[in-house]
């Protein structure tokens, strides 16, 4: 038996038919050149009869029904592995949009708290000789990120080699320490959490104590915590997913940063930006007030001597009330300087404070749980994650892409995170059903913000990638 | 709004991640002739244009946080309906296998408590050209035995008709009148639930008076109520399901009984009997004292004027410690008769009384919550349902076989329901996924004791449908 250290164990929970806390990674590989149907059957024979299991698949909750009182994982010894192995399949005519399709689904069912909380589903009948996997974790057993690189841990970079195994068997590195919080505060709000789920009013206040004192800042460009407006994104969500994926050559991405002499990141916020603008325009539904995004930044404390550098969060202000593609992206890249900037000059035990109350799984939840009568901390979560370089193969089949299907909260009915991968951006947008009719359009949107941003700068898609993409 | 019967919102109050209270149908479909892969594109397009939503299909809760204080219907007028239509493939090789194993994790889904509580599921990718429809409603819109009348209505006898629309635009006909408790006693269990769902001792023992006054007898074959030995089907359940299926010619059940001298219902409990001694057998677990079955039958009461019959309950003694199967044949016969007897002197106000009693969706939930300190009511449910006699056709398309997918409870984990359909007896067996390893070996055991029980009675299979089945 091993105890479920805290942060861990809060996204148990706040798991809920509404909320299940699960984050999952899509890949889609192309067939070996000259490989039948032959290779997929191999494969899944070979996924079937790998029965071992590693960190953390082996991992399951010690007692289910008592996990807010008594959260550990123990080690299950007889894993089902038809239970969480499965081989699926798309209908005709097996495009995008099917899978699109199926992954929401697929994403949107609960997981079984009797087991090892991890599904890998194997899917065939995806158009031009390609297949997909998709695995999906509980967040307590693994963050997107950590999620990201166990998958290419499993892949190699040569497509000769054919000893790749399933997941399971290759498993994540033990997770590297988490940023622990320091100051009594959080423990304090934890603990309110375990003991009483309804003591809302109360953390909430200590909540907002805490950040307005770690910010403790007056500059108009830093998007202060609840100080972007109610939208369409931030009410109570219920349990049924959306998933969408757009995927950009790299190349581009950077051009344009270079061309606008902002940062990667400052471009992807400005895209995803033009496109809810665009989105919520359509709908009726764009506050007057811009949307803020919370978005995880990598960070060096002021006193900090150590060599890394910290992720932590800032609130960037997505000047959604601007209508200029050129000029929201400047003042989103304003925005998002001033936030880090501000942040960096925190001593590290008022940043890890900050740090953590940000990253506190149940904070939307708590929030959420006024019944709608406070502003958002913030509207949506867009985050960027550094992906592996190379192209990687799995038993001979290339890896064409790979998304991020992300979580959400109530108050948060949308999440964008793109991973980069040998030299794409690969975008998932991950939507509350409800909240988002037609969320494909949020990714079609954010791809025409990208050709947008290339017009007004003057620059077109390199010619090498406009083939790639 | 309509506010829901009690009985009928008995199964929400006691749907759970373990225990989701949804009945479904699987029905298999032969692609016309010469119909190509255009014919299903065009059933999918008709599916997803249909927009037209008939009772039940447009009843949704109307507080589903309230269901136990406020249970309501009200009508949805915004449906989604790509969330209840859901088209799917089934992967390689698409067989039965394969199908069951899609069927099995799609009842195991819970459903979304915000809309109305139905999916409809084309599957396409079967073998030998043919397609399934699987349908799921939860119960406490529809029962078994209704979705399956549901299913028949929307078919037609007439394979050249093309006019045949979505479940959702054909409906089921208003519920016939429920049979009411007439008694206090179950009026004031059912208060009871509602306001506290914890005071099961309490309603436990007014369940077992009333059950012991009701039946008030002495003679030995009729089986008891919780005489039944506790068995590997009678624990707590988890939330995954498995499903086998298996289909006989119902000339061969009707030969048989009558070479016994028994009913065809007789023969059907006979070959799960003899199903479940060599299935636990094998497993080392087949209790020394026999299993007893929960059986539905139609009676009519001692001081009942009206025409029709009703449908109660009886225990059968399933005689699993009898090894000759045509000696077990006539023992469980001889218990089903005697129970059907004894109900049968009963007057009409204590039949109902035990009726509903039995019928009583929580009862087995309440029960296991004593933490299987008790004996388990009865061991399985084993029901029989008269289906259409004609072949029906969809647009064309012949209906080769239709299954019930059942629902289980606490201390119920297996339920085996069959339905005639044009001269064919199909048998589903739904189980707990942990509780019955292997099921599919069940469902094979079933049919080698139809088997058997011919060899014993030196008849063969009738020539004329050993081709058709």
């Amino acid at each position: 038996m091993k105890p479920i250290k805290p942060l861990d164990a809060a996204w148990l929970y706040v798991d809920t038919r509404e909320t299940p806390m699960q984050v999952g990674c899509l890949a889609i590989f192309s067939l070996p050149p000259k490989a039948g149907p032959a290779f997929l059957k191999k494969q899944v024979e070979t996924f079937r009869s790998t029965r071992e299991f590693v960190y953390p698949f082996n991992l399951r909750l010690k007692a289910p029904r008592l996990r807010f009182l008594l959260p550990a994982w123990e080690e299950d010894r007889q894993i089902d592995l038809d239970y969480h192995f499965r081989h699926s399949a798309l209908p005709q005519p097996g495009g995008e949009r099917e899978l699109g399709i199926l992954v929401s689904r697929l994403h949107s069912n609960a997981m079984d708290f009797n087991r090892p909380l991890w599904e890998c589903h194997l899917i065939e009948g995806l158009q031009h000789r390609r297949f997909a996997l998709y695995m999906k974790m509980h967040h307590s057993l693994v963050d997107g990120i950590s999620g990201m690189r166990m998958l290419a841990r499993i892949l190699s970079p040569d497509p000769n080699s054919r000893t790749q195994l399933p997941p399971w068997a290759v498993g994540a590195r033990q997770k590297t320490k988490t940023r622990e919080p320091l100051a009594s505060p959080w423990q304090a709000a934890l603990d309110g959490m375990r003991v009483q789920l309804k003591t809302v009013p109360g953390v909430t206040r200590a909540f907002g104590d805490i950040v307005r004192e770690a910010v403790r800042q007056e500059e108009k460009d830093w998007a202060l915590p609840f100080s972007g407006p109610r939208s369409a994104f931030n009410g109570k969500i219920s349990g049924q997913r959306r998933f969408a994926t757009q995927h950009y050559s790299l190349a581009r991405v950077r051009r344009i940063a270079k061309a606008a002499d902002v940062t990667v990141n400052d471009v992807f916020l400005e895209i995803c930006a033009g496109s809810m603008r665009r989105y919520l325009g359509e709908m009726h539904a764009l506050p007057s007030k811009p949307l803020t995004a919370g978005v995880p930044v990598s960070v060096r404390p002021a006193d900090d001597q150590s060599a890394g550098n910290a992720i932590s969060f800032i609130i960037a202000n997505l000047n959604t009330n601007i209508a200029d593609p050129l000029q929201r992206l400047r003042a989103i890249h304003d925005s998002a300087q001033a936030a880090k900037l501000h942040l960096q000059q925190l001593p590290k035990a008022d940043m890890d404070n900050y740090t953590a109350l940000f990253m506190a799984p149940f904070m939307a939840q708590l929030l959420s749980g006024l019944g709608g009568h406070l502003r958002p901390m913030f509207n949506l979560t867009v985050s960027n994650v550094p992906g592996p370089d190379q192209t990687l193969y799995f038993n001979g089949a290339r890896m064409e892409q790979m998304y991020p299907v992300s979580l959400l909260a109530h108050g948060q009915a949308l999440n964008i995170t793109a991973v980069s991968y040998a030299g794409q951006f690969n975008v998932g947008f991950t939507g509350c059903r409800e909240a988002l009719p037609s969320m494909q359009r949020l990714s079609v949107y954010a791809g025409e913000a990208l050709d947008e941003l290339e017009q007004v700068l003057g620059i077109g898609a390199p010619a090498e990638t406009a083939t790639a993409d």
